[in-house]
């Protein structure tokens, strides 16, 4: 038996989200099938980051334990093959020990959350980012963010089915800049609670609209209250970074 | 009679190209349609550069003759209203001068084609870059793409079916560079040849590839023979970015 790590990049507009649902596709099952596909074996893909319906990926980590043996490159190449046409790709493939665990084993998890400000719809952007007509001060959203840095309850930012054993996280970034009629907001964690990275742009896209100040991410934080916060910013601006082990 | 100008983006994936065809959708029908809609005035749309199907835009630029006198915001709202769902929007929409001509007035077209060079396919970047498995040296590229910067006959990077008057064209610049996994080639000219951009790119990836070396792109531009130069590179990595005027 083999355990090989996984990085993985995807469209999550055509999938469910990345774990096994019984109501559509998702990019687990994808992967799952193209392992099947490859070497008969039902195994269970382990994930870094269970991304939602319509997030993205370009630095996804997975782990997939194999009885057959075969050289990490063979793995990757032949992954890609069988998860044609569906858009999943491996973009690299190694052999681990038995102790690495794709999701335990992460130390920090990065995203990226893309935002188009300006009044004309999406063309080649479509899908892969959420436009904002009103104009956003970056600079205020960019202050603002910085409340929530830090070592926090987090509950205002949280879906009503995040499955965390506490609310507590430590956020170690939340960066937002912009270039042009794109503003980017960066954030890492060791780890997210679900729906947390659109709910915190969704809170500083009211900052940026000037309906909220600092005092008001501020407030919606000691409020540990979802309704506290503002609305969760759409999936399709989400993407998943990259993932770290030491 | 108001003249405007118009910056437009668009997916050139969903058409035929940029110029009216009798085999399927173009960019500038769907323009012209959607000013229809607007105003019903059936016009001829002037657009800077004939982008080939598959070309994508974020910024061409056209202008239009309107009879009915509105302010240029409600046009580009108006238009970008009627140019949904197609992937094709209005950025931006200017009054002008009578003697502004979108193509004759041009003084620089910009663009920039996208290489994402790695072995696993594309997901998130389908139909927006192309993918070249083989390692590519970036800096050969850029070293040997020097040799066709300046006033030249491209006849080597010329479709047979191109329709300018002259071969010969002063080419400004020609840059490669790579950041990760991507490759990005920016060239700037007052006009290029029919084909000419991905002509080059093809050209170029042969020396990324190793199999030419500067001085066979030296000889092929001496050539004047489309055949003596590289295969076109694919339409969808190559976006028109920018146009200038005086």
């Amino acid at each position: 038996m083999t355990r090989y790590k996984l990085i993985l990049e995807y469209d999550g507009g055509d999938f469910v989200g990345w774990q096994r649902q019984t109501n559509g596709r998702s990019v687990q099952a994808a992967i799952e099938d193209a392992v099947f596909a490859f070497c008969g074996e039902r195994v269970t893909v382990q994930g870094a980051g269970r991304t939602d319906s319509g997030v993205h990926a370009v630095g996804q980590a997975a782990h997939v334990d194999l009885a057959r043996d075969a050289q990490p490159d063979t793995v990757m190449a032949a992954l890609n093959q069988h998860l044609k046409p569906a858009p999943v790709a491996v973009l690299s493939c190694q052999a681990m020990d038995d102790d690495f665990h794709a999701r335990f084993s992460a130390t920090a998890r990065h995203y990226v959350y893309r935002i188009v400000n300006r009044r004309a719809p999406l063309t080649v952007d479509r899908g892969r980012a959420w436009r904002v007509g009103k104009p956003l001060d970056a600079a205020a959203m960019h202050a603002a963010a910085q409340v929530l840095v830090g070592h926090h309850d987090f509950s205002s930012f949280r879906a009503a089915e995040c499955q965390a054993k506490s609310p507590i996280k430590t956020l170690d970034r939340l960066g937002v800049s912009r270039q042009g009629d794109r503003i980017t907001v960066e954030t890492s964690a060791r780890s997210f609670l679900h729906h947390q990275v659109r709910a915190m742009v969704g809170t500083l896209k009211l900052v940026g609209e000037g309906k909220w100040d600092t005092a008001d991410v501020t407030a919606a934080l000691v409020a540990r209250d979802r309704s506290a916060a503002g609305p969760n910013a759409p999936a399709e601006g989400l993407y998943l970074t990259r993932v770290d082990y030491d």
